[in-house]
């Protein structure tokens, strides 16, 4: 079984990442490692992900001296919701966990957002351990301690920072996804290449066949690449005070976009793909990006099988009102990530007018 | 104007503690010097503590350069719900508040806590200041970054550890206090000199008099030396991993209580008081604390008007299974927080059998 291990350094906040393929089967000897108490604990997947994978896991925790309490939720953006929480928090204390009690998010983003968010919260904090099934989760959104939940239409508006115990990621998942799903993760991989890797853009555009035919050795690999660069960026800004900002990159238009549409038409990988258009775009403008470097990112993202344009009738007064609740608004303005050339993103300070002037 | 201000020491973390008298009509200053952005802000308050202080505050914000938006909740324990946060959440987001946008927690406990859980998790946390207007809230609960909300019958299951920026305590406050709200706050002042200031209990012996008279000299430092302690232990213990925990003292039988009567029947100050009596027979029982001195602390809060007796039939199913969702179980055992000597406490585990003992 080939793997990798490294470390998101934050002190004694630090914790492990494990990428390779088949750990599954080993959660309960890695959460060990890992230094969690065996015992009760509670698993936190969606009634999908707990179809295929609950009962191996299930199985192995119990083998490791854990005794897992199933609890899972609705399929979908919807469960990100104060309504879904509070049934958790209900499931959480039927269950008697007690503080050394593990929580493990099982699943995409939405499970690893709301589950991370309970575990945050509930006795005021529990050992957390980020199982990420899909491909955003695993390339990116299980490292960096963000949890949330939406509130209506305002995406990610309630959460909390705060940090895994563990970050076990296997990569065979990838594998059977679905294809809307898988490509959507893509966007995230190909956010590191033009924030912070030109390479990798490179790499990506010679592999896309083979990635897109599910290889898992270039797989492995954009994975590991992905979750290295974001725990590098993570351990120098926890808490998103500086550095941290870029990772929004092509995620403020998205998040509006997906927002204004109540969640549904657009999965976040879909909609950052476009937001990262029109982030390359407005960089083209406003922070000296070659328009055939923005033109290049585009083509990439296509290649993915990702859109890149904004639906006709985006400019709605649900999108504006959404930008408006983005967590980065300074009164009538808001830090945008933009990039100065491929590879290399800054942030500054736009309007709400520059922002929407994009067509 | 006689006022006192020392720190909170937690790094870069550390926040100032003010006590003195008429400080509420100097929020604005304060809040501008603890470094706050003026701007948006939120007022979070109940209608009791709001008719008599919000219109000062407001207008004391707005001529520093802050533009408040008032959020008044229902008062008592009832509005310390996963509803009422959801609708403060509404509020907030009406308010398009950013991430520099502050929160002045303006009231007693429950205020405190919900406020200060919504600042913890609104945008992933905004700046909070602390004001307190109740007993407990002045001497204890402002200070120290505990937030929550209950679930259900459970209190304080869900929450944060998140700091202020800044607890401004106006003594004056309490003069105005209801009697049975005074009283109850005494019985956290009696905890510090329970845990920690022996001659606490002694001087609390000779001024009790002055004390239930609301004279401001007694008062303005026995808040004021409530909070140097709580400000010590806090800063040697954030989280509570250790010496945190003597805080609790009286707390975990106090609590299930209080929770086994749905918060209806007790006041938090006044369930504490009898769960410090009963734990002060546990320990003449388990750790060695002379009889006379369990009796003597029963004699000050009797002093003081505080009850010191299990109600009639409190042994409920309530109040067990209240018992069982203590933060600090561990299986079949709570680490129980007791007394060798008056002015010393230390941690011990007991088991459910051996805390029901207590009759």
């Amino acid at each position: 079984m080939k793997s990798a291990q490294f470390l998101v350094e934050l002190g004694r906040n630090s914790y492990p990442v494990q990428v390779g393929r088949g750990l599954l089967e080993d959660i309960g000897e890695s959460a060990r490692d890992a230094g969690l108490s065996a015992g009760r604990c509670a698993v936190i997947t969606d009634a999908n992900v707990g179809r295929l994978y609950a009962t191996p896991v299930l199985k192995n925790l119990q083998d490791h001296g854990f005794r897992p309490q199933l609890v899972e939720i609705a399929p979908g953006e919807v469960s990100k919701s104060l309504a879904t929480l509070d049934w958790v928090y209900h499931r959480l204390a039927d269950t008697e966990l007690d503080r050394d009690s593990a929580i493990f998010a099982l699943g995409g983003g939405v499970v690893g957002d709301l589950a991370g968010f309970a575990a945050a919260t509930y006795l005021r904090g529990l050992p957390l351990v980020q199982m990420p099934t899909s491909m955003v989760a695993q390339v990116d959104s299980a490292l960096g301690g963000k949890t949330a939940v939406n509130l209506d239409r305002a995406k990610n508006l309630i959460g909390a920072f705060y940090q895994p115990r563990l970050v076990l990621v296997d990569v065979v998942m990838l594998a059977s996804l679905p294809e809307r799903e898988f490509r959507e993760g893509l966007a995230e991989v190909i956010k590191y290449g033009a924030i912070m890797d030109a390479p990798l853009i490179e790499w990506l555009e010679e592999q896309m066949p083979a990635i897109l035919a599910r290889d898992l050795d270039p797989l492995s690999e954009l994975v590991e690449r992905s979750l290295r660069h974001k725990a590098v960026v993570v351990s120098r800004d926890e808490r998103e005070g500086g550095l941290r900002k870029i990772l929004n990159f092509g995620h403020t238009l998205g998040h509006a976009l997906e927002a204004s549409t109540s969640f549904g038409n657009y999965l976040h990988g879909e909609a950052v793909a476009i937001g990262m258009s029109a982030a390359a775009r407005l960089s083209t403008r406003h922070c000296g990006l070659r328009l055939e470097d923005a033109e290049r990112l585009r083509r990439l993202l296509t290649a993915a099988g990702l859109g890149t344009e904004l639906p006709k009738g985006w400019l709605s007064g649900e999108f504006i009102s959404a930008l408006r609740l983005d967590k980065k608004r300074q009164g009538d303005s808001l830090e945008f990530v933009l990039l100065d050339r491929l590879g290399h993103a800054l942030t500054r300070k736009l309007s709400f007018d520059q922002i929407i002037e994009v067509t």
